[in-house]
């Protein structure tokens, strides 16, 4: 049900230098950036691998991400599974008793306590020509 | 010089509660359990994708995943990266400023605190026959 994981996101302070950090150190390089009001978070994506590295700085802090700052600090906030039936997986998942967010086919995350502090994500592989 | 994440290490209160609830959710199974006197923990590798996850549960409050448990709670401790040329990344690394704790061309470690949180290892990928 759960394949490679695609995605890692990392909530930093300080988005720029966390960019000049990854990139001197891991050799990697931003893809895109990007924003989200709804979530509260400006972000920078870097490719690595199959997949990506996320990192995102808050912008509100009583929104998700930023109260995930206050109360952990720094570090990986969630994780991105590749799933190729994202709708069968949440059905599983509900009827195993885990409380999960969904989107449609393309989208879905399962609360951190129901998989011990993990915040996963279910998604599909992107491309980054 | 990062390839695909190939394992997602999570410390967990209870091993057999985890294994329980991971194996429900999400469809893993168990390919081996270990310990370590050294690193004060037991585990399970539960295989996924081209990787897996492994869970994590303290045996030592004094050692360093007992006092992850204490300080963050249940989560996400470690990412290993595939790494084809370990020497070299460590030689990049050490050369930006960062704190690596290597064993050879097999295995190494970054500091948390230089890759914003994120406890970053480099290895090969395993083979789950």
């Amino acid at each position: 049900m759960l394949g490679d994981v695609i995605e890692l996101s990392v909530v930093v302070r300080d988005l720029e230098g966390a960019i000049d950090r990854y990139t001197r150190l891991f050799g990697l390089t931003v893809h895109h950036r990007g924003a989200s009001e709804e979530f509260g978070f400006k972000n920078a994506v870097l490719p690595l691998g199959v997949g990506h590295i996320e990192l995102l700085q808050p912008t509100d802090p009583n929104k998700a991400v930023g109260r995930f700052l206050a109360k952990h600090g720094e570090g990986v906030y969630l994780v991105g599974f590749e799933t190729a039936d994202i709708p069968a997986a949440v059905q599983r998942l509900r009827r195993a008793g885990a409380r999960v967010d969904d989107r449609g086919k393309e989208i879905a995350w399962v609360h951190p306590a129901d998989a011990h502090g993990v915040f996963v994500e279910l998604r599909k592989r992107e491309r980054y020509d």
